[in-house]
């Protein structure tokens, strides 16, 4: 066996395993093409071209020689266990050849080959069949199906990507970790023409074995990466995702996310039938919320965020001044910051005093405009800034010189001037907008200046990166054990479901069945007025008819009265009955009708949703999702964050309701349907009476349904 | 005189009269310095490089020469009247030079000067003595504090902007049209690095006499221009806009607006305070819908769909289809096109087939994704592009290649196989989504393909022109004439209102006081079952307590009884009353509750507004505006985009409301806002009832406000 010490950290990492796959000294190539324009010869020409620092090792039957490198015939005939093979072999032959690389001593396999899982039940069933292989060797695969991966601070190309025949990846310190090798392919491409440096990619494919969440993970660790760009189009493995962003934060390196098929999952999701919520991507992004993690919604943002993000200055409590020569991109900026919710507070008083004295015509509030003046005196720009980082305290800066800041007469002087405040400011992140040639630009980008030509693509890397600074200053959320819950063995009936709840903290209606008119009237006074006094027996149906109701009993004589009256009008008009006694409940007066409920999503487990009841569900889908479990804080910002939310918190001279009955009900649900595990499909509690402040939060009417119950319910529906 | 001949068609056109301004033969220049870096010495300089092709005057008392020029001591000394004249003297002297430039026959004049209507209201006062003196003279003006305007077509450059000096902008025809100069330099800068040509620019300034929509006009009615960037962050006069609109979409020319201001705007016509509408975006954007108009958020997405709209290929009826050889691309656009509504239909079933065939491993369904595997068969992509043109029908083809698509073993094949497909059918917008140095990207250009390299871009880009499509398919809306209104003499009362409005088609519930039980029976038959029965008399205030009201009355019987009923109790319980009759009104049962209203803008006259009763218009904001007048098609439309609307059709077991009376009604009441003309302030009618089909909808409550009547209302919030 070899020893286990590499270069770098990532050995001793959470994601160490994957350090033979991605960081190898040695290099198989099964299959290998003496032509460098095959997919089996594409590796080892990216090799050699690469100067790979380790032994490549060419295996091919039919030739002893290829591409100038010693051939071997078979994989027996390998001179060294090699730490990484590339496989370039018909599906067929996969399973062989992984086992006899395990018998060999590989550690690793990249399996470039198709037919697998992508190609239905057969290919499954032969992907399955090659996972068991590579765990019996103890071996980690990377595919199949995969346009591979590389690592160029080494020199090792283990991929067939054809946009390596264009040009290798530049020096720099950002990871691609994508589920599509053309779409990470298109990514390195995207960053070559941009002069961003992409040493590391791996591409996932069908992940029989190597998640993306793994490879985003070691990315994380390994300490020649500071930033990963993420695509992926499920997440199949939502362990290892999650262990990778809280690797990520605890590194404090940001993962730039695009994840796609929004909207078909959307559709997917809807509402009408809630239990097709499979893999719903509001639940995917509220689980994002937690962790330094960037969604964006295009390569373009990708590149951009990733590109600032190299930066490393994560301002947490962002806010953002602006210095600018044109008032109309000031407004451009002003409009876009106020959209996403990125502070733009006024400069002190007095300092805008100091910039009126020494620029007449500015305009010194914030956007700050100093006109075209600071051009003919550039030492301006940079009292500018200064003023602005120093008494505006503003966490970044974002300063509009476009094409005038690159003119030559301009730019030595500018860039000078304002980087003097950037260094004396090395927390504050400073973006420039400007529009000049590489050449011009590259005086700015060796100071360290982020540089965006669009204005309003500064403003959106700026709320990135203050999100993520957000997001690195705020602990993760420590996931507390949830005692289990013992479920019953069938579906219980409503009342049985709403004592469980009512045992784990969701409180239904308050009702009991008495016995005497003594017991009804302590018992009405414990639970509060008014109540509802209902005749209870199982022979009277229609109990309204024979006068067996009573509402808005407002006192404790009133229950006592009304407890002989029931008796009474039961005893002449339904005479044979058999009577229980009669139940107590609370009348709700004044709450709002909400829902929430559990549903199990194929990726996520358990997961809660809440909404208004009525029109904001039906019409308006106003309801939020939840990752389960979470606290009573979570459940509050859940609740908060629906549309409607302004109804619970006394609109329309409603009174404001029991806030934190309601998240205190909504959390401990979340912990129930952890603790309930597996059996549990789903809870459904509707409505929920949201009673005013001090008065809680109640459920009139529960669900709960077990796995063992789905074929029945499949049933019913088919004799619908 | 000068003749008015000009090489171009622009002079028979409606903004004709900015032609000796944007397409001058001879220009003066006040203010000329011998500096070309001073803002007096630029213009000069950037004619003698541009080889204006007529004559440049330098005007300046204390020299002989202007950069090699001859120069004149004063502007009675120009030796010709000069088409245009470019100002740059302070601001006390302008209206001297303008009253000088006049008598010397000057046509036009560029007002770089400083020090009007921005500075307050002696600048607005010396600005307003400016016009004065232009409009004496005949004279139309840019600015003043303008960065001024170019047309490199003819070597023209009425301009300081700093841009210049990087250079002339590209041939092309692009325009830009912006209020901002430095913006308008911004633009020009972006387009020069992208490498799109911009001959033309106005930057209007503080547009005391030349308006945007002007600048606009003019460059739409100019062969050399196809389309139009425009730059707003007010349009002042909206009647030159429009104007420049409707000769946009004569002569099929797309305008690409960024119009910013979006928040402030917003936040001021908070609904809260109706009143202060000022210049609602929403408005705004509500009267762009007419035209062929694209508004953008940010340049660079500007300056994609100009540069796309220069293909000149307007898809009506638009629909997607993508070829790829990534999977993953091919899921980031379906996510956007849905998000977008851009249709991407499946190919047909028996095209499928034959792809399939051609490549067993692709995915024909739309996305097409043909694999790598075309890269090895280039034909294919031509076979693949043509059946999805053909068999797909589809108007827009997005064809995604990545970096694949420009290495030198592949480009000039694959380009000529697309390009095959895209000449036979020249009515379909062919974009590639490539990545690739400019020199790679060349071929593709001059092949008439449109390129981005981010395929998110290209959906965007393809979704505009398809919008610019079906604007140009669709002629404008004619806005007929609307009859005048008589209003009354002072703010009517609640029943002179209604009756008022009831006269033009927007009808209030039917009632009536009728003076016996036989026509009270007749009235109710005519507006049907059930009716409210009324006692009617002043005198008598409290008409439920003595029994003076019915409701549910179902037939004409019980209405001849309880017309008796009613009478007869008067007559117990105030027997002094003076009696009017007994009124007779329809009964709301099961309609929905609605708004609706008419609100002035300063900018928009008036301005119709609608929206859902409670909760929709109250939290959620959910309400609808647009420019008076409109027909009931439009009506319609604006109901329906409410995010309630479902309410109206029927959602959660409700009857449909009757959507045609709805559509009537708001309809003509925006005709009689128009149709009252400036006297009328506002009208606010809440309740409106939208009964079931068939059954109509009904005013209930209605408040119409006079604009002599605004002081009275000051002064009674004041005493509030």
């Amino acid at each position: 066996m070899q020893d286990d010490t590499h270069a770098n950290g990532t050995t001793n990492g959470r994601f160490a395993s994957l350090t033979p796959l991605l960081q190898p000294r040695s290099v198989a190539v099964v299959g290998a093409s003496a032509d460098a324009t095959r997919i089996g010869g594409r590796p080892v020409s990216y090799m050699l071209r690469g100067e790979f620092q380790g032994r490549v090792m060419p295996v091919n039957p039919k030739r002893s020689e290829i591409q100038g490198l010693p051939a071997y015939a078979s994989i027996d005939d390998l001179p060294e266990a090699p730490d990484a093979s590339v496989v370039a072999v018909p599906a067929a032959q996969v399973v062989d050849t992984v086992d006899a690389l395990g018998r060999r001593g590989g550690r690793s396999a990249i399996i470039f080959s198709s037919g697998f899982s992508e190609v239905g039940a057969q290919g499954e069933a032969l992907q399955q069949q090659l996972l068991v292989t590579a765990r019996r060797h103890g071996m980690r695969l990377l595919g199949p199906n995969t346009a591979g991966a590389f690592n160029s601070t080494i020199g090792f190309f283990g991929s067939f990507m054809s946009g390596l025949e264009r040009g290798f990846p530049l020096p720099g310190r950002i990871g691609i970790a994508s589920q599509s090798g053309a779409y990470g392919a298109h990514l390195l491409g995207l960053a070559r023409a941009r002069g961003l440096g992409t040493p590391i990619c791996a591409a996932t494919g069908n992940e029989c074995d190597v998640t993306l969440g793994e490879a985003i993970g070691w990315m994380v660790e390994n300490p020649d990466i500071d930033v990963v760009m993420a695509y992926a189009e499920a997440v199949r493995d939502v362990e290892s995702f999650t262990a990778a962003l809280e690797a990520a934060h605890a590194a404090r390196k940001p993962v730039i996310l695009q994840k796609v098929g929004r909207s078909a999952l959307g559709q997917k999701a809807a509402l009408s039938h809630t239990a097709a919520l499979a893999g719903d991507d509001r639940v995917f992004d509220a689980m994002l919320a937690d962790y330094a993690v960037i969604r964006v919604e295009s390569s373009a943002e990708l590149l951009d965020v990733a590109y600032t993000a190299t930066r490393r200055i994560y301002p947490a409590n962002n806010s953002l001044g602006m210095l600018t020569i044109s008032g109309g991109a000031g407004i451009i900026v002003s409009d876009l910051a106020e959209q996403l919710d990125v502070p733009m507070p006024p400069m002190p008083e007095p300092a805008q005093a100091d910039l009126k004295t020494a620029v007449p015509f500015c305009s010194p509030i914030n956007p700050v405009d100093c006109t075209a003046q600071v051009l003919n005196d550039l030492t301006l720009a940079g009292t500018f800034g200064e003023r602005m980082v120093s008494d505006g305290g503003y966490a970044s800066v974002l300063a509009f010189f476009s094409q005038a800041g690159t003119v030559p007469s301009v730019a030595p002087k500018l860039c000078a001037e304002l980087k003097k405040v950037k260094d004396a400011h090395p927390d504050r992140l400073f973006v420039m907008s400007l529009i000049g040639e590489p050449e011009q630009n590259q005086p700015y980008e060796e100071a360290g200046f982020v540089l965006m030509e669009d204005p309003t693509d500064a403003v959106k890397v700026i709320k990135a990166m203050g999100q993520l600074g957000d997001a690195f200053a705020r602990p993760l959320p420590q996931r507390e054990a949830v005692p289990p819950v013992t479920l019953p063995e069938a579906t219980p009936g409503e009342a049985e479901a709403k004592q469980l709840l009512a045992a784990h903290g969701i409180p239904a209606v308050p009702e009991k069945v008495l016995g005497s008119a003594g017991e009804a009237a302590a018992y009405a006074e414990q639970i509060g007025f008014p109540v509802v006094m209902k005749i209870a027996s199982a022979d009277i149906v229609h109990k309204s008819e024979i006068g067996g109701v009573l509402l808005n009993v407002a006192d404790a004589d009133s229950v006592r009265e009304g407890f002989q009256t029931l008796l009474d009008n039961a005893e002449r008009h339904a005479p044979e009955a058999k009577l229980d006694g009669v139940l107590v409940a609370r009348q709700i007066v004044g709450g709002v009708e909400c829902f929430m409920g559990i549903q199990r999503d194929p990726q996520f487990g358990p997961v809660a949703v809440f909404g208004l009841g009525g029109i904001f569900v039906e019409v308006l889908k106003d309801v939020v999702f939840q990752r389960c479990p979470f606290d009573r804080e979570e459940a509050r910002r859940l609740i908060l964050s629906i549309k409607g939310a302004p109804l619970l918190q006394g609109a329309r001279g409603r009174a404001p309701v029991d806030l934190d009955a309601l998240s205190a009900m909504l959390a401990n649900l979340s912990r129930f349907a952890v603790g309930a595990g597996e059996r549990l499909d789903s809870i459904d509690i509707n409505p929920v009476f949201a009673m005013p402040e001090g008065q809680g939060a109640f459920a009139a009417d529960a669900l709960i349904q077990l796995k063992t119950d789905q074929l029945k319910t499949d049933q019913l529906n088919e004799q619908k």
